[in-house]
């Protein structure tokens, strides 16, 4: 089975998603610098949502070029990832919309969580189809960053209710984790 | 004609649906866990028709590896597929908003339905087409659980009006008879 | 220039448009088949619309198969019927909110009768790229259809005044001559 | 590293802000010709608008037409340019709803300003990573429209303040640089 119409349909899922969330940002009734002003927890979210969504894309390209060929199980897994990816611009909108309160930034942290967990049952589906010696086992390697990810999200998850700010803080961190250059950050695990 | 452009269109519109129907998912004004509570209808028919989606996008999948070609009337065929497949959103976004209610749930099951008729009349389109001893006649077969679906629909559809949870637990039924695995379920029936 | 992209990208932009007006059939309140009578004039435009969309992708598809390359001035022509088939959402909410009131059906007219011309445009454009005696101009043909779209959109226009009925069945015969399948009609009009 | 799917992502993204921003032309509740008046402003930010992501995604093609190959700092670069075009939907909403106000129109020239650099910053990693003799570097150039437009931008950006009417001319004569033939820009430079 082709691998290439599940990277189209994925790449057509999440561009929609890392796009329909600028729609949140309702253009104000003033006309003057401070009606932006609310608009700035808003605008925060959505980059930070746009970043996260640009890295799963990032990695979905990756892991996919790795990949020889899909099955039923692969088409499911990475449906189920796309499931939760989807639930970002609402996670997004609730958080952006309440100025980072307790709950919200929570389940902003859940849904990352849940998305995660997703991403490394795909990768888990595609080295049990191509085998534990295939390039793409080989490419996923320990997957350090992968499990770090989850660990990270975990901790931050309950912090949120003694403080959003630290939670906050570990997602822009886990965000940080993957936008630095793969090579230099498994060098120094590797040390 | 090639038919890479259709599905490369039937992509892009099945992604966009799946997507869009999370826009009904509206952030709630409330910042605490109890302001998610009146969401959980809404979410639950969101996943249901996520699967359905996926569902119809994964056999689509199918379906089209095994054409070697369309034509006019196959292109039409698959809009009136695609047809139906649009108006999900708007049937979910009605069960959602009125916990489950019986006239949104029986449109719920009509949508499907109808959604399921035109899949079949693309199934036989598509047989027309390449004749019947080539390889997607084989392929579509007997086609089980394309009939069984039609037939369980028409079933729940006035179901709705006795118990909403009956339909609802028939619509679930059927997702799970198109998530199981193909083989089995064929092995048992041909059992 | 490869061809490739700009087919990509309008199917992008169509499947969009064409799932985008889907969000203006609001979910209504009420939960009864009454609360769906008042989106009975959305819904048959809605459908309208969906069709025309189709015949346009559909004559698309077949106009970028027979042309070989494509150059900027191309891109553009494709670009400029891609803005006219954009305001096809708002002509069909306007249209479907109104009950089919003169202005909504005159306006839903002109933006077709526009994309009509921004269609006539990118066949000649390809025609003039290609040479006379192309594939792509023989495809083309004597375009009867395109011509007589143009021509009975530009009646229905003013008629819209008179009776928006004459003029919506007008927009239907239209999109009942593309949907007949062209030998046919070719045939009657080499007659 | 294939150019195919970020081609593809892009295509998606972009098609998806030029298609949502027609969502901010609302149906007006009048049925006559005065009703559509108040939304000219917005109609013309609409096609402003659409004719820079027009440009934008005219651009982008030729641009990657011209690359070999792409890495991860360019998969980054690209999704930087794509979140600052993915603000004009919300700057055109602003400047739209606002007549021309001087803060909107500020904006949406700081939106364009920062595309312009975005757009800057992915060209040069792609000469970075093709090397100075390359196709790429060739095919950009001196890079003249690209450099004007920023300082075109620059120059708008304050003028806002002073006169909305001045600015707006501006944002219009860069998009008539880019919709000018290259060669014949090219030639008067060049002379």
């Amino acid at each position: 089975m082709s691998k290439s119409r599940m990277e189209a349909f994925s790449d057509g899922v999440i561009a929609i998603i890392i796009t329909i969330m600028v729609l949140e940002l309702r253009p104000p009734h003033g006309i003057d610098l401070a009606a932006l002003y609310p608009l700035i927890p808003k605008f925060l979210s959505y980059a930070l949502s746009f970043i996260f969504l640009g890295i799963y894309w990032n990695n979905h390209h990756h892991l996919l070029q790795a990949a020889k060929h899909v099955d039923g199980r692969i088409l499911w897994a990475n449906l189920h990832l796309l499931f939760w990816l989807s639930l970002i611009p609402f996670a997004t909108a609730w958080m952006g919309e309440n100025h980072i309160a307790s709950w919200p930034v929570a389940l902003y942290g859940l849904v990352l969580l849940l998305a995660a967990i997703a991403y490394f049952i795909l990768t888990r589906t595609l080295i049990a189809l191509h085998g534990q010696d295939s390039t793409i086992a080989t490419a996923i390697g320990s997957d350090f960053k992968g499990k770090i990810s989850v660990v990270l999200y975990a901790v931050a998850l309950p912090l949120a209710f003694i403080s959003t700010l630290i939670s906050s803080a570990i997602y822009v961190g886990v965000a940080i984790i993957w936008l630095i250059p793969d090579k230099r950050i498994e060098r120094k695990v590797a040390a």
